[in-house]
């Protein structure tokens, strides 16, 4: 990270959640007095086209119209090169690769940030440990960003909170500049580790909420299950090095309650066709992708009992996602601990 | 506390949470070896009439059918008389007179049992402390039960978790395995100041989410709001000498989250309409009564200027409903805060 002024950002990727936080920091940073160029880069040339010229991305965002600031490419190389900030929203299985790609054309100073929320499959690694792993980059470079951020509400400039989490606590404020408008406020914090987990196993609480709007249960079940949810994230969290006060914030908390309100949410989409029935291959046919907790559900099970932490809400969702647990049977399994004081 | 087992159940009240934990009760503690009678004070006389001769309460619970274990009587002497344990779900503002009728009656050995959401106006004690005053009672004798429990919800047998908290463990013990049963997993806490506070102030940061859904916003800012609004309540709370692990708990989160969810809520329903633009007249003839988070929005505020504790949402909410507030400036407000670090 250099003195002068952020000149360039690159954000990679060019669907709903990247090109929002490019609207959200051009309109940050125009507000400024240095003018600052977000090069985006789209992976489908036609979507780069239609950025650069309409200044919309209409398969993401509708109609929403980008500020001037956005640039679009469908070269990564040219949108990396020069760029003091590079944002990462890529899917979390082919950031690896797009990684080897930039090594090449990376500034020496760059600063990293990640928008994305899963575990790499096979390594169990977090999106911050790939990047660390994979462009030798120091922690004090690498900053995630993570909250109760839907991406289409945001879009539409309604005011939100967020974490940007930074073992370096002036890569935070500097990141936490640059998206600081009048409808995103960011918070920072050091604990990247609690804001990662939290993000991933957001996505399998929120299927187990879903399950219970399948299963026709009310809003004391799913709160019970969110508050559950959230301890035995916690407790996986703490365990791998990260703080307790994390979740209780808006990359814990906010964002597992924003994800689990939202009809807008995938996961929730698809725990709700489960908790109807349906099984796993039906539920991907019928929403044509795979949601990502029904990706990261066993990874977080693998973590959860190679660190001797028990997840009864995960391991029922995974569960019913193999097959091996009738989902007639779990409203009362997502509750089930024998009688005990609460935390322990 | 006797070391006999518990034979006789008051419950004060006949509304909707007071039924409805009487039938979670009697569900509890019929499946035991004991037969344990559990008899429900109602004020009105229709309401004790119907309840003793067809078992159901439809005033407040419709056409649930209560259990033959509850017996009902319009007489408070009738309801306490030899009673073990007395559970409480009274007005806030009634609690004192009616403890006050109960003194000559109480057993000398019989818990009591909050399930009252409030701060008494004036005097602004919590319930278990106007409780433990007017009855001069040991804390080991007085419990709170708080948690995500919409009363149609459970009346209807939809699993819910909740917190029995009392200073004294064995006691939150003993109410606990009083109210365990299939739909109902109650956890023991001995934070009772922590679950009071979570309790009242639950009710104001509903009123601001209600607010946002007047204004049109979206689940993003609702989730910010429940986030801050929760970290707020913390604060005001561990000042007081409550514990921050209550708060990610069932009767801080759990609690919010339910009643934020559900269109159920008085509170939230009075807050959209507040939202919309109506003033505290308009909304309380509109809804035939006063929501609580309207009553004791300003006792809160009290409370926390008092102790030093800054609660943004809480005061936006009161200057919304004191006319003080354009409530169509409220959306930055609620998330306005210089950058800072969360947390802090």
């Amino acid at each position: 990270m250099s003195d002068t002024p952020v000149q360039k950002i690159a954000v990679l990727g060019a669907g709903s959640w990247g090109t929002t936080f490019a609207k959200v920091m051009a309109d940050a940073v125009t507000t400024g007095s240095e003018a600052v160029e977000i090069s985006l880069w789209a992976r489908r040339p036609e979507i780069a086209e239609e950025i650069a010229t309409r200044h919309t991305n209409s398969t993401y965002l509708g109609e929403t119209v980008l500020p001037e600031a956005i640039t679009a490419t469908s070269s990564l190389t040219e949108a990396v090169e020069a760029a003091d900030v590079v944002v990462l929203a890529v899917p979390a299985q082919h950031l690896r690769s797009h990684l080897g790609q930039l090594a090449d054309v990376l500034a020496p100073h760059a600063v990293l940030v990640s928008l994305i929320k899963g575990l790499e499959r096979g390594t169990d690694m977090r999106m911050s440990e790939v990047i660390a792993a994979e462009l030798g980059l120091e922690p004090s470079r690498i900053a995630v960003v993570s909250g109760p951020n839907l991406a289409m509400e945001i879009a539409r400039e309604e005011p939100t909170a967020s974490v940007v989490a930074c073992e370096g606590e002036q890569t935070a404020e500097l990141i936490a500049g640059l998206c600081n408008n009048s409808y995103f406020r960011p918070y920072t914090n050091t604990d990247v580790v609690g804001v990662e987990i939290a993000g991933i196993v957001k996505n399998v609480i929120a299927l187990a909420v879903g399950i219970c709007d399948g299963q026709n249960l009310g809003d004391n079940s799913k709160a019970s299950v969110i508050t559950r949810g959230l301890a035995e994230t916690t407790r996986l969290a703490t365990v791998l090095g990260g703080r307790l006060e994390t979740f209780s914030g808006l990359a814990g908390l906010g964002d597992l309650v924003a994800t689990c309100a939202s009809p807008l949410s995938r996961n929730r989409s698809a725990g709700r066709l489960l908790g109807e029935g349906l099984n796993t291959a039906q539920v991907t046919e019928q929403l044509t992708q795979t949601a990502e907790g029904m990706k990261s559900g066993s990874a977080v099970l693998e973590l959860a009992r190679r660190n001797g932490v028990e997840m009864p809400i995960s391991e029922a969702v995974v569960a019913v996602l193999n097959g091996s647990l009738d989902v007639d049977t779990i409203a009362s399994l997502l509750l089930a601990r024998d009688l005990k004081a609460e935390g322990k």
